[in-house]
């Protein structure tokens, strides 16, 4: 039987997204400005080309502009920036979205670099991740995925000060600023990656798991300490012949086990995937206020 | 009896300057380029002046030519950007160092960013920060004391890989940029500061210990895992009846205990003092190849 509470992110990005929507009618009314995201898609990839419509389809949900890019797989590295420039010269546009990966011939930190450090709602400007890490220092935007995770547990009411954290995962835009929110928030953390030698007794020391892989099945229940919280964030295939695709989407944490060991644990889908989608709408909204200078 | 080797910063800090030495002769005699190292000192803190007149000497032995704008004590912010902004334009200049701390009524982020980035050989600039952070970026420098500890390992071909590190604090000029090293060297690094709870029992874990509280005997014999290699950032006053000033300096680490328990670990004074001011020096000198497009 499960034990654990679930981390319904599904539920509570719906609230932000409802707290968003309201806030914007209402600076619409009061002055007249509409929050805009660009988003600048290379290529065709399906999996990117279903995260830029669910992104645009956020947006229109709770009336914020959306602005799209489409470029052919074969551009050049200018014409993305050329995109990049007008964008950040429009001041209709508030947020700027690069949709990762980008194809293999382009510099994807020349390209990242060129986004306007006032419109970059991901968050992935190296001045933004140096803020993010150093004390006394505040990010203009912090990285929509581990926010999402820190919202979801403040949400929850999960204490954060003076636990023992364990990210597993490193990467620029998931595990690194998730161990950095941690430690802002004053947990003590521990980061484990690939390199890591028992990351199954490091992790089962706990109390509170964000996992970042990218690994099916990573995180068993043995891995756990009785009564950790547990926040997935792995998206990861696995075959499934009873699926009408042929595979379905799994975390990086066997699920079946944990939730008998968590106190707290999210589920995929529906945790941290719709929680990532409501803080990009959350900085696309600070991000007009403050170029505007609203409140 | 003592068991662990000694990790003599004293030593390696002399070679490192030697070496650093040889290289500045060779770039004077074949291009006439002197590399510069500019310094600025506001007030007239007792620690602060000698500090810089370590850094000053250090300079002159090894060929670097240094300069020097001494600033009273209630200068303004704006005297104090005034001369960054003259080192900044000024090409002789390689590397502009702010002495910390600075008198309370300045704005401390303001004027380290003025920097520029180009010069900022004490790497506290939040571009830099954000670089070292990040996975497939570089930092135009490393900070200079945990580059220092980190350079102290290699020249002891300590292994860093796959290996457990403990940071304790995480100060912006120490402790963070010593966890964010030791992690693009592929330890699993835990950060340990103030709101740790069971700091003894994290410790006790690593392999690499680097401490960075401030806090004189914090860690003791007990702390440490047998065999562990520890780096001891700390200089803290203790009282010291026998000596003429009537304090003398110690490390973090009960140094007496650890060096029973551990496999090699660094004196205070004669560790990472002098590999501090080595690495300052290094900076300037890369600083300067860079500027000039030397090799
Ligand atoms: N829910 C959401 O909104 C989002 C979900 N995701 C999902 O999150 C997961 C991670 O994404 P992302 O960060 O971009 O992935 P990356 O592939 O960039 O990074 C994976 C990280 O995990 C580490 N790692 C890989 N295998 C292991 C292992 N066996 N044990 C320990 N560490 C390991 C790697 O270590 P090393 O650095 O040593 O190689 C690396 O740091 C993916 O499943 C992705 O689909 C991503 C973004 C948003
Ligand atoms: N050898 C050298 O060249 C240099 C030596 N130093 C020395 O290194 C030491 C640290 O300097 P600096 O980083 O500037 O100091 P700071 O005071 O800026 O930072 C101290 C850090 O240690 C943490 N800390 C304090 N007390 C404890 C404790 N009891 N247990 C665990 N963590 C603790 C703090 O945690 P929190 O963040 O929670 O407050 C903080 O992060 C000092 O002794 C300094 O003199 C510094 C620079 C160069």
């Amino acid at each position: 039987e499960t034990s654990s509470k679930l981390l319904d992110g599904k539920l509570i990005a719906k609230k932000i997204r409802d707290e968003i929507a309201g806030e914007i009618d209402g600076i619409k009314e009061s002055t007249g400005i509409v929050p805009g995201l660009a988003v600048i898609l290379v290529g065709s990839r399906k999996d990117s080309q279903t995260y830029v419509r669910n992104k645009k389809k956020a947006c229109e949900d709770v009336g914020i502009a959306s602005y799209e890019a489409n470029l052919a797989e074969d551009c050049s590295e200018e014409e993305v920036m050329k995109h990049i420039s007008n964008f950040n010269n429009n001041p209709s546009v508030h947020g700027i979205l690069v949709q990762l990966p980008l194809p293999r011939h382009m510099n994807e930190e020349k390209i990242l670099n060129a986004v306007s450090i006032e419109k970059d709602v991901d968050g992935f400007h190296p001045l933004n991740i140096g803020r993010l890490a150093m004390q006394g220092r505040e990010p203009l935007f912090v990285p929509c995925t581990p926010k999402g995770c820190m919202e979801l547990l403040h949400r929850y009411e999960i204490e954060i000060k003076g636990k023992r954290a364990v990210v597993i995962g490193r990467s620029n835009i998931v595990g690194m600023p998730a161990a950095l929110l941690l430690q802002r928030a004053n947990a003590t953390v521990t980061m484990v990656h690939s390199y890591t030698k028992n990351p199954e007794e490091i992790t089962k020391q706990a109390d509170i798991v964000i996992s970042a892989a990218g690994v099916a099945n990573l995180v068993r229940g043995s891995w756990l300490k009785p009564g950790a919280v547990v926040v997935d964030v792995g998206i990861n295939p696995v075959d499934d012949t009873g699926s009408a695709r042929g595979y379905r989407l799994v975390g990086d944490v066997c699920f079946e086990e944990a939730c008998k060991v968590a106190s707290a644990i999210t589920p995929v889908p529906g945790g941290v995937g719709p929680m990532t989608i409501a803080m990009l709408l959350s900085n696309t909204l600070s991000s007009a206020k403050r170029l505007h200078e609203l409140r």
